[in-house]
């Protein structure tokens, strides 16, 4: 990996790599925020995975979520949202919601995706090892949290995974993408038309058969356009009540999809995580 | 004018409005921050000059001003950084540093520029009363502050009305345009050849003869890529020095020009415009 760009921001240093990624077989980009307790120590991990559109930059230039994670001493690891490049395969029609900037977290097993799409695996092994091995990241206190495409990405990796993540969190996550046009349109492309293969993508479907609890808090803003269409926080809310999966889910008035909602609660969610993470039982 | 949109943050509101400009002869946009304080009173304001490529979004979306401003209370206000639209003259090379996104906060008075480039006016006296009229917005307590191009702006503009702000900060100003590049490119085609008439937008030269002095401050960053040849901060300190006018500059280890470096240091901002906007004397 190599250093892109380094840029001092509340003492600490917010910078951009980029790599050669054997899992999406392409050079990806990502950015890590670093505070200052890093200079001299391994330090605890957010891994914030992004909606559709976004790059690794967007979370670090409108979250405002250096200040807290440089309070707190948190690492914060922002992937891109998909495989980049000229030789990777698109939304044939160009569409923003499908293709570049929609990896939508999953392994692909449909041609032509099934060339670079494997965005689970990179982020559960291949970030996961690159950024702990090289950086002063402490793997063993990792947390994940996304927005949107991004909260789908992270309810459904920690669930999957409640033994690499100690907490998880999300913003108006898509949260039963099997059932919104959405998750509908990616998991049919990426996946083929079986949805048998869909469910291990799906928090709400994934959610009733989780036997570890993690910590996990969601905000959902109720001015949120995509609400009732795409996100439908009601479905995967009875899934985990029915199974008896715990969970804070706060319906936040007033609040759109924007990064200003993210940016309005995004310290909580970081003293939310972090307060599992410093646990050193 | 009219409202073009409204985005809940930090319990405030983030808006944006158009209205057609007399002064600049050119519709404008601008952006407000309401915190929730102003949905029973009027707020005191901080008026927010951009730099050099900016329009009234960049702030906004990248500063993560929103988050104090709503717990001091404070109404944050900010402007384009130039007039815009198809019959406004720009810079004939098309280069970033003059023209559009380049007002330089002054009153031009060389054809073609004569027509449009009046930020000047446009900031101390026709936005100023727009915003102050017609929202909870109390210009009685009013501070003003930006970065580079925008940092200029403040210090000249709080230099020439220490009567209508009460503070003034800026971070990594553009603090002798006489004697850098860009400066010395936008007076020569903005105010002609005559170097008499730059006098009264150069901060440098105005502070010598002021005699009302309001609180200051000046951030500036030491990994700046602009400040030896563009920002001069010296040359204002000095000119500061000589005339026995007070101010607090601090030089930053390590930040460099960009919106990290503001995002890093606003909130202090704020705060030490707030103390002088909440005094009742």
């Amino acid at each position: 990996m190599e250093l892109v760009s380094s840029v001092k921001s509340f003492a600490g240093w917010q910078n951009q790599y980029r790599h050669q990624s054997q899992t999406l077989n392409c050079e990806m980009h990502f950015s890590v925020f670093l505070p200052p307790q890093a200079d001299t120590q391994d330090v605890p991990v957010l891994y914030w995975l992004s909606g559709l559109t976004c790059t690794d930059q967007n979370f670090v230039t409108k979250a405002g979520a250096q200040a807290e994670a440089a309070r707190l001493g948190m690492a914060v690891v922002c992937p891109d949202t998909s495989p980049r490049g000229d030789g990777v395969a698109d939304d044939p029609e160009g569409s923003w919601d499908f293709g570049l900037g929609a990896g939508f977290y999953l392994n692909a097993s449909e041609a032509p995706y099934s060339q670079h799409y494997f965005m689970y695996d990179y982020i559960v092994k291949e970030l996961f090892e690159l950024v702990g091995g090289n950086l002063s990241i402490d793997n063993n206190r990792a947390a994940i949290a996304g927005h949107s495409m991004g909260g789908h990405g992270a309810l459904t990796i920690a669930l999957k995974h409640p033994e690499q993540y100690r907490s998880v969190s999300a913003f108006a996550p898509i949260s039963a993408p099997m059932q919104c046009p959405w998750g509908e349109k990616a998991f049919s492309h990426y996946l083929g038309a079986d949805q048998n293969a869909w469910r291990q993508y799906d928090a709400s479907q994934l959610v009733q058969g989780a036997t570890t609890h993690l910590p996990m808090l969601i905000d959902q803003g109720d001015a949120d356009n995509f609400l009732v269409e795409q996100l439908k926080p009601e479905i995967f809310l009875d899934a985990a009540k029915r199974t008896g999966y715990p969970l804070e889910y706060r319906l936040q008035p007033g609040y759109d999809h924007s990064f200003f909602f993210i940016a309005t609660f995004i310290t909580e969610h970081l003293r939310f995580h972090h307060q599992y993470l410093v646990k050193t039982d």
